[in-house]
């Protein structure tokens, strides 16, 4: 048995048009998805789902990266690559051609968690598995084998992480049959766009609320007026004990991030989100030395291990926020459970665009079973966007996530949203108005300065 | 007058065939440029040429990347655009949807760096000037107006850069003067590459003092015993005071480059270069804290201004090796010389490749003219590769880069070669041997701990 083919789909979702997913940084983003398929001999018709998450132009480059990958799948025997994902991901990434192109960042690095992220969905299929069990139950060697430790041994060795990985080992089957009864813990960003006005803010405080969400998260960094009276809001709504975490989406200078949440400290914000560059592991340090007692979060951008490394050895971060697709997907995110656990940091991942909430909530529920063993300061973010494009969507219970227990990964889109968000020539897209939206570049500076809402 | 084309093209080099080029991290490359050609419709005719540099496979998804760039160049005016280059960085920079594909770091960042190069070239084209004399008589406000300053302010802020360069506008004209007479001390890493035999290397090294240079540099890291023997046959030949680098190519992890630095500390290296991974500053400070004397370089994969910043504020590198397509351009790297000059730190670029020492010389020059006005403990390298493409191609007299005096960027290659290179279809690379080497992925896993020369 053989892989057969690795089909690449560009799809965009318009989102731009209701100002969802609006920030600081990103005014106006079209959800997308440069999405993978792979394909096999197999008579079990399995395939295998993943996708890199983008925000719309670039979209295609993504695809073309994911398209040099190919001749490391296709051809290939599908036991002995899905028994050795370790392997396949060590000659993804060392390429030593490919990994000029980072090395190990920015669009090459996200291919590779296409790729990646589908063969675990395969994987997963296969073995009848939701991905979340397959990897709470592999052994810990089986689980060390799976991580590069290059870079990482003066703060992780192989040695290290078994300790861990041997350590959690006692507790694995209750937490299971506690995460299959209760769930795992989400907050949501839906109330806090920057796009929205004041009337919707407050209403969605109040449904997150009543929802059982016991954490929002609103976007603050492009006025600061506008935060404070945002945040005043948030706090009159939800109450004093509850957690408003603020997310700047990279937006400020080191000394403008401190002198920023100076101003919002009075509103007890429970984090600080992407206070600024994700490149700036000293920067990150200086701002949670300087702004303690409140909690610097980052990850969504964070390119790699070794960066989440120099966070985590800095004292830099409260929470480690991993992405499912922005690092060389699952296995890279091992590591980075694996260092979090190392340094007690807890993990909080990143979610919302397009899928992302279906992946990482496997990630979470197996740090709880598995790696951290434990649930405590631990939260998925969750937006309630695009949902319904995928087969098997996340399903929230009184601001928990629910754990999946299809087999796979959660990642297949289904195949009427792949032929109607197809960039360009999909129906969606067909029509004019989408049309505009995705394909003019936005010239920034006339806007620079201003609240991009 | 508008742009009226950005045309790309996909040349590759076979050098492969010959092992120039090989390290320990690079077995085998292919030498490569996604090629910028920039066409408006004036009338004197002037193209902007420049590219991004890659060592094979990927050259395609580098091209991709460039093309999603057009439309902010073609039928945009070319007076303004080149009036205010600044201006039209942040544009690319700060495009909210692409910027998702790095930030600023990667297959984008390099898109970038090609097409603001190929304007930068046009401009000084159109002004008669070598680039490097074209910025040397900027103002220091133009100057500054160049560089955006954001994430930089902890470190630099824009007084700060323009007391750098009024401090150097003094002696301006002299220096001018002196490298058109003296021309830029140069090192070659000709004798260095692993997959030269000892003879080979022992030949080079002759002639590398001989033809006058003051440093060579030897690629180590795959196998210490090798390294030993290689440093043993450099040192005899090169005699006790002259310098001899090293360069590793980021094989190690923290701890083993301080281990095996002390094996290699007897043979009195002049700086260990790349010691780790690019995106580790923490382990960078640690090494060249554990290894002084001997001091470390790093830069020709740094990603942008961000990590150099840190890289400065942590005291974690002797020498800043910028390179002249990794980070976004002249602007990126103007940044990246005025940071070096606050710290006092040396940048002595990384050159090779195809087309990089040609590039490079002028960000050298211009340092020393107008920004560092120093040309103590500097240095660019040389190889001795592919120049014989370009139509200006660097010229070395007595181990100096003699200034060039052409207008332009030194950027721009033969059209012979532009269609003989193109892959796949070009003459070169319709040949099945030359396609051979191109096309297949390198499983890298089988060489692992072995010697790649």
């Amino acid at each position: 048995m053989i892989f057969t083919d690795l089909a690449i789909a560009d799809l965009r979702f318009p989102t731009s048009l209701s100002l969802d997913g609006s920030d600081a940084m990103n005014p106006d983003p079209d959800y997308s998805a440069a999405y993978v398929v792979i394909r096999t001999d197999a008579e079990d018709g399995h395939e295998g789902h993943g996708f890199a998450f983008t925000i719309g132009r670039g979209n295609d480059v993504q695809a073309a990266a994911i398209a040099s990958l190919r001749p490391y799948v296709v051809g290939r025997p599908v036991a002995a690559v899905l028994a050795d994902l370790g392997g396949l991901w060590r000659d993804l990434v060392h390429d030593s051609q490919l990994r000029w192109l980072g090395p190990e960042k920015g669009v090459m690095h996200m291919a590779i968690a296409a790729v990646v992220n589908a063969l675990w969905d395969l994987r997963a299929k296969r073995e009848g598995l939701p991905l979340w069990q397959l990897l709470s139950r592999l052994s810990p060697e089986e689980l060390v084998d799976l991580v590069d430790f290059r870079y990482l041994s003066d703060a992780l060795t192989r040695e290290d992480a078994l300790d861990i990985l041997r350590a959690a080992r006692p507790g694995r089957a209750g937490r299971e049959e506690h995460l299959l009864r209760e769930g795992f813990p989400a907050y949501t960003t839906s109330p806090g766009w920057l796009g929205y006005d004041d009337d919707k803010l407050r209403r969605l405080c109040k449904e997150a609320v009543a929802d059982g969400f016991g954490q929002i998260k609103l976007k603050v960094g492009a006025d600061l007026a506008d935060d404070v009276r945002r945040m005043t809001i948030a706090r009159q709504i939800c109450g004093p004990d509850y957690r408003i975490a603020v997310d700047a989406n990279q937006r400020w200078d080191v000394p403008t991030a401190i002198s920023w949440m100076r101003e919002l400290a009075a509103f007890d914000p429970y984090w600080v989100e992407e206070p600024t560059s994700p490149d700036d592991v000293v920067g990150h340090a200086t701002i949670a030395r300087e702004l303690a007692p409140i909690r610097v979060a980052t990850g969504e951008h964070i390119a790699n291990r070794v960066v989440f490394k120099q966070l985590l050895q800095l004292d830099a971060v409260s929470y480690v926020q991993i992405d499912a697709t922005r690092v060389a997907g699952v296995n890279e995110n091992l590591a980075i459970l694996l260092l979090a656990a190392k340094f007690g940091v807890p993990v909080c991942p990143h979610a919302g665009g397009v899928g992302l909430c279906e992946l990482v909530q496997h990630l979470s529920m197996f740090d709880y079973v598995a790696v951290a063993g434990d649930m405590r300061d631990r939260v998925i973010e969750y937006v309630d966007h695009l949902h319904e494009h995928f087969v098997d969507p996340v399903v929230i219970r009184r601001g928990r996530y629910v754990a999946p227990t299809a087999p796979g990964f959660s990642a297949t889109i289904h195949p009427r949203t792949l032929s109607e968000y197809a960039y360009p020539d999909g129906p969606v897209w067909s029509s004019t108005a989408s049309k505009q939206v995705a394909h003019a570049p936005q010239p920034r500076r006339a806007k620079e300065g201003t609240n991009h809402g």
